[in-house]
């Protein structure tokens, strides 16, 4: 079994991450390429999955043989099938990778392969982790100084209130893990800040999220803020925000089809007259650089989270870089010790509910 | 009675506005600026309501005593007064304008008041015209050839199928009374654009919708196209897009922000170097300009659909230009005759649905 080591980076002891090299809409030479710079240029221990013949050539071409290993995986989910199809497929790369994790030979999945058919399979396959009821699907968003994260993001469209105290916790295990935040500031997205706004939901899970925040502090109690807008999910004024997946998933394509419609408004504003033209001239670097950081790869991909291991998937149209930063994030996440933090947050949660605590009208009243 | 005359822009005969002289940020003097504006430059008829004498004082500084009458409100919602604590005023200003919309002395109410408060004050008083089951708030967001109508915005943050089957039905005489459209194009907001995907709300309204769509072609049938998702928001290609009110509030609040946080970032990158900066200077009326059509403000506010009456909420930061501007929408959409469609689509719809209707299975297949 391979031992998850703080922050090694240096190709010996680190974790080891299984590489879908099948998924993504660009095939399998940009999950190689994007492997080869994990390995090179991060000493990242990564097996690469997939039909051999291809990707060893592949690896050839990029003089990079037997800079890691190749295990085959005969078959491949398509981008288009859907989450079912895809989980029935016991030979895809996908689920050949999720057995290498279960036999303690890898911690972590990549995959730039369809989102539904990695989070059905590896949901089926790795199994939640004890005491979590779903996995989350997470997404750090571009905010300043540090990332947002925002879950779940699409895995759950029909969620329970239960469900989503246990997505802040995961989120704060996230957010702990990957960027070190000691104690991650958890807010639920509602409509209206103050207490007692939004839908059924949202109000039953504030009122839980409270009495959660209210119990006495140790290393897993959450810190809840309260309730946040749509518009603060840029504001980066706290770590981690909760929501069920169906408006998750919905806040996060309206959040990146805006920047995307605002940055074509100005670049078409940028060169509409002559002189506005001449000084687009000008700032063309200053854009472009922008352009990626509100990039959604930059930050690795989605996350999802609660199963037994870390499974990260790349856009589907990512390219090397963005399956190198992947890889990246799924090494900070298992060498954070991630699951070891889900399990002791769902454990000491466990122990609380056992214990009768007070009332909510009470905790609100604090 | 006064009557709604389409299309009056002249003085005589148009519309009557009721407009909530108290409400907003920034007090009454940009209401009545606002209020000449509409009245010399536009020709709308707008009769003033809040507390008489500041009013009076306000309109005498802009040289316009005597251009519109002014009605007496001795009180005023507070902005940041709830819901519940504003319907139960009788004599706030917005309480006194739906009376004279009772009345027949107005057909429309324009107000910059807290949205809470509007929205249950003029629901309580004006209610819900015959057959619709609740009143939805609109937005029109800024694309372009023309703008799309998000619907609901956060009326009701728990929503049943039929309602939103009605959204649509408010959504498309909106687009047909303010943008002239004769057949709007009207879709389902939810994750993944296939059929079937969604949360149970999502999934039920959109086989609802796909039946009201498979109906006899008559006027007041809907264009159903499906699904969208979030990042379809912007992209100008439908003309209403439907969903329950606590999606639709995170949807436009996560726009809202985007497009803030993505210009204030390309600001800044545009001043990061000397020759970005030096760039910037030449194109800072093009941004501003942008800036200007990206406002939330410029597309005249929110509007609350259904009720007897139309009811446009201009932001609560409006200045005077926005509420000049939501004057204009709160007339077009009268003079439209959005109360005539929306009373010919309910009848319809009412009867169709008393006619035995094929299952949804069979429209699915068609």
């Amino acid at each position: 079994m391979t031992t998850p080591q703080a922050g090694a980076r240096d190709g010996r002891g680190g974790p080891v991450i299984a590489l879908d090299a099948m998924g993504g809409d660009h095939g399998p030479r940009e999950a190689v390429r994007g492997a080869v710079r994990a390995v090179r240029e991060h000493g990242l221990r990564v097996v690469l999955v997939g039909r051999r013949a291809e990707v060893a050539r592949l690896l050839a071409e990029e003089e990079a043989v037997g800079a890691m290993p190749v295990l085959h995986a005969e078959d491949a989910l398509a981008m288009h099938e859907g989450a079912l199809a895809s989980w029935r497929r016991p030979r895809s790369s996908v689920a050949v990778a999720c057995k290498l994790i279960r036999q303690g030979e890898a911690s972590a999945l990549v995959s730039a392969g369809s989102t539904g058919g990695v989070v059905a399979t590896s949901t089926v396959r790795l199994r939640t982790q004890q005491g979590i009821m779903r996995p989350a699907l997470a997404v750090a968003l571009p905010t300043r100084p540090r990332p947002t994260i925002l879950l779940d993001a699409g895995a759950n469209a029909d969620a329970k209130p239960e469900m989503l105290v246990q997505f802040a916790h995961l989120g704060a295990a996230y957010a702990r893990s990957a960027f070190g935040v000691e104690e991650p500031r958890v807010a639920m997205l509602t409509i209206g800040s103050e207490p007692g706004k939004g839908n059924r939901l949202a109000r039953k899970t504030a009122e839980l999220l409270t009495a959660a925040a209210a119990q006495a502090p140790h290393a897993t109690r959450l810190d809840f803020r309260g309730n946040v807008e749509g518009h603060d999910l840029l504001a980066g004024e706290v770590d981690v925000v909760v929501t069920d997946g169906f408006t998750g998933n919905v806040a996060l394509k309206s959040v990146e089809g805006a920047v995307r419609f605002t940055l074509q408004a100005v670049g078409e504003a940028m060169t509409s007259t002559t002189i506005a033209k001449a000084g687009s001239l000008l700032q063309r670097r200053a854009l472009r650089e922008l352009r990626d950081r509100l990039d959604s790869d930059t930050y690795g991909g989605a996350v999802l989270l609660g199963l037994n291991g870390s499974v990260v998937m790349a856009h589907g149209a990512s390219r090397a870089p963005a399956i190198e930063r992947a890889c990246l994030l799924a090494h900070d996440l298992t060498s954070g010790g991630i699951s070891e933090e889900v399990r002791s947050r769902v454990q000491a949660a466990a122990r609380t509910a056992r214990r009768p605590r007070l009332g909510a009208a009470e905790d609100h009243a604090r």
